[in-house]
């Protein structure tokens, strides 16, 4: 289990809601409210869309809590669309290869969750992906090999459609082999303008994923900074950050999410193919 | 609050205690029954004594529970007396010379506690060194410090002695800046042969010791080594390793211990002057 | 280009070869004879067969020349078959999972060379690993691939035709994808009780390799330890170590050893399948 | 002997020097032209002054040249002033702590070369930093320990002035210790406005240290962005950077710049008391 969280907005420094927040993502990475894996402390990483076509990208193997580094750059940049993630893994090692967000061009991808029995399915997934994208593949995660498929089955024209189609090609691959029920995840994705988001279990029981409703919630979980965020801000993530729980909305089971321009779209999400 | 251990009997592979019993250091690097700091992901280290006069020391700035190194070293390396250490911090620096044991020729120091207000007393502390044992300091750790001040009092010729004596200087020297309960300790040291421990808070309320009484008790924990610590084989431990909490003495507040070929003399521990 | 180096003979401690030899393994690391990459900086590995069925293996991103952990562990670990090996790339990340040497169950295998436009061949070449041994490939490495190639097609009953089977298969591959000489490589594998390597380019220009012919020759690289070798002691090295250059045989293009109980077989090496 | 450089001029990509350029610091970072030590992978740092009123710091324990997410972040940033350095060490442990620039309060410190027989002079030096800076020295360098001196006599207030006391003050340490030219480098220091450096050595043999005269001449190291630097841009360097060495001016023994707003003063440098 992971915990990740993703923000649009007014650019504001990574560290207001990285590390002023209560309860924020650095946070969760040492005592997470999970009752399996509280401690997240297998890397991290967090992605930035700044004043370059590509996003920034910051990943290390260690935990998010004791790096310095980190802190200083969290200090130091400004972002209007940020993804961050900290990880718990028991199955890939910890190098920085294996730290979310993953990137492609413009494109950030983070993952809480796994694929069930993954070593069934490992090599029949990685041949299914793009001969032109497999060389970029780098680490040795469930979580890289879904977004390569996902690119492979067209994310960069159709997120939310190839999400399903890589979600519905995982659980087709997993029965083959005998694995009925292979998928278990929050994914969350973004092109620098929107941010796409996925809560889905194979067996209808996903990971958490909460969203903020409306600027003047988000506002309230770091008092310090009321008008900073703008009136178009929302943030999606794995567990609250802040101390009023009541500000974020669950999302259900197989839904997705559509971050864009200060609205939020709530759609079904189901696997496909 | 960091976690230690130290065994003393027959060589064993030191992944036996560290791995393999139930809730072993490792385990406990992730969640320790702390209330304060369950996770102890700072850093770690082991030394060893081994087949060369001077011990073996390996440290890492990466938690214990993801390191590969430690798992395989673990399994390869026998030895008859080892300390092993579980970094947690919110003062100094995750690097590896702030990593415990700490080594000076055959000695080895393991630490949990601190020095209150520390930045009170540091400079002063740092004077009361030896000056030809000053350069050897490589870390910032008021842990390392404390080593080297009972160094410098005559740990290798009177452990317990040096140490109550450091106790003192520590606890004058808070006095003298206005910091009237400085200590709050518990200490792991060896030289090979023996492993002396003490429990101690300036106000009486130290973190936990534990000690066990007899190597059938020892040998519970791990049932597939049953004969193999031998009869002399004595640990002293932060925290209970294994299931059974009732094999396991607590050390008194204010109390050293002197564990030497199968036997513990436990001692009244006062910081002298 | 990296380094390499194996040892068979006595057990000695391991800092015999890696650090007390004049012009060793780690000076390599940080300044080789080679005119291309001098620096060896990339991270590095060693692997030692000890008491254990399974070879011990540690491995570290960080450049062997400033690893203190490397120094303890090589005075304190004996061994009388070990491998060790420093890195160079400009193509695969740093991380723990591509330092060599790999580790399948008792086997040990140091690459250095390269596959040319691995990128062409990479997918084809990973389709022909076993679906068995498919999922044990933690890294991204070239090296790692044609390890578990070799183990594919039999390395563990038939080591040195299974090394030509594994070349063959690679510049096949090549072929059908335009890449006509793929292979540039010398390479090092061992059970824990021989040595096999081979220097092969598909040019017939591969990276240097030599052996030493006499134990009364290799003693020479470290007067300290005359008789502590043993007469059956063997060693193969990327680039000779010690100042007598005379005292190591070149080995010639296109040729495979195998060292075994004092004696050095040289054979022809082609690639077959 | 370690390298570093420093720019001042119109906001540019970090990457522009630090990895664009011919011969750059990265580059020098695996093969400086110095014949000593060619390789300086003892980790890096790069500090900048950006949007914050303290400038950001990134450094690492890994070889610059392999650090992927250094490469990511010199991509991103941008800064009008920044300094970056590459280690080389034979003393002080590979910790980030270690790692120049180090930072207090605005101002940004690098240093190349070393304090002679520095373990005789380290206590005393060390007894005369300022009891409120004492415990703000977190590594065990001489270079930080020369940088808190600084501070304590007066660097904030008057830049020139208290190097040259610090000199001064580190000379008549070291002659009361028997070492009488203690002293041999190049500093670098900013408060983000001005560039101070420093030439100096007792014996008057001080490392290389060279500086760009006209923006004109710095253009032209990057064809690519020839209008992009400013006009009143300028660097100082340890090893020129770019192909033309004629664009660079040496900087003489015993001498101090001063570099700000587009102009750089050239004064005599002595240690004073």
């Amino acid at each position: 289990m992971c915990r990740w969280m993703a923000y649009s907005g007014n650019p504001i420094p990574l560290e207001t809601l990285l590390f002023k927040a209560e309860h924020n993502l650095i946070d969760q990475s040492m005592s997470s409210r999970s009752a399996d894996t509280p401690t997240n402390g297998d890397g991290f990483g967090v992605g930035w869309y700044g004043p370059r076509r590509i996003p920034g990208l910051f990943r290390s193997l260690r935990p998010a809590w004791n790096d310095f580094n980190l802190r200083d750059l969290a200090a130091q940049i400004d972002s209007h669309l940020f993804l961050a993630h900290v990880r718990a893994t028991s199955l890939a090692t910890v190098q920085e290869t294996n730290c979310h967000p993953f990137r492609h061009g413009r494109w950030l991808f983070v993952h809480n969750g796994e694929i069930l029995e993954m070593e069934k399915l490992h090599r029949d997934l990685l041949l299914a992906v793009d001969a032109a994208l497999f060389g970029q593949i780098m680490g040795s995660t469930d979580s890289e090999l879904m977004f390569y498929l996902a690119l492979t089955l067209g994310l960069e024209q159709d997120p939310l459609g190839a999400l399903a189609r890589m979600a519905g090609l995982v659980e087709r691959t997993g029965r083959a082999h005998g694995v009925n029920q292979p998928l278990w995840m929050t994914l969350g994705v973004s092109d620098g303008e929107s941010i796409w988001a996925v809560r889905y279990a194979s067996d209808g029981d996903a990971p958490t994923l909460y969203y903020s409703r409306d600027v003047k919630d988000l506002a309230t979980i770091n008092p310090q900074i009321p008008q900073l965020l703008g009136e178009q801000a929302r943030a999606v993530v794995s567990e609250p950050i802040g101390k009023f729980a009541e500000i974020w909305s669950e999302v259900p089971q197989g839904t997705a999410l559509h971050a864009h321009a200060g609205r939020i779209e709530v759609l079904p999400f189901q696997p496909s193919g």
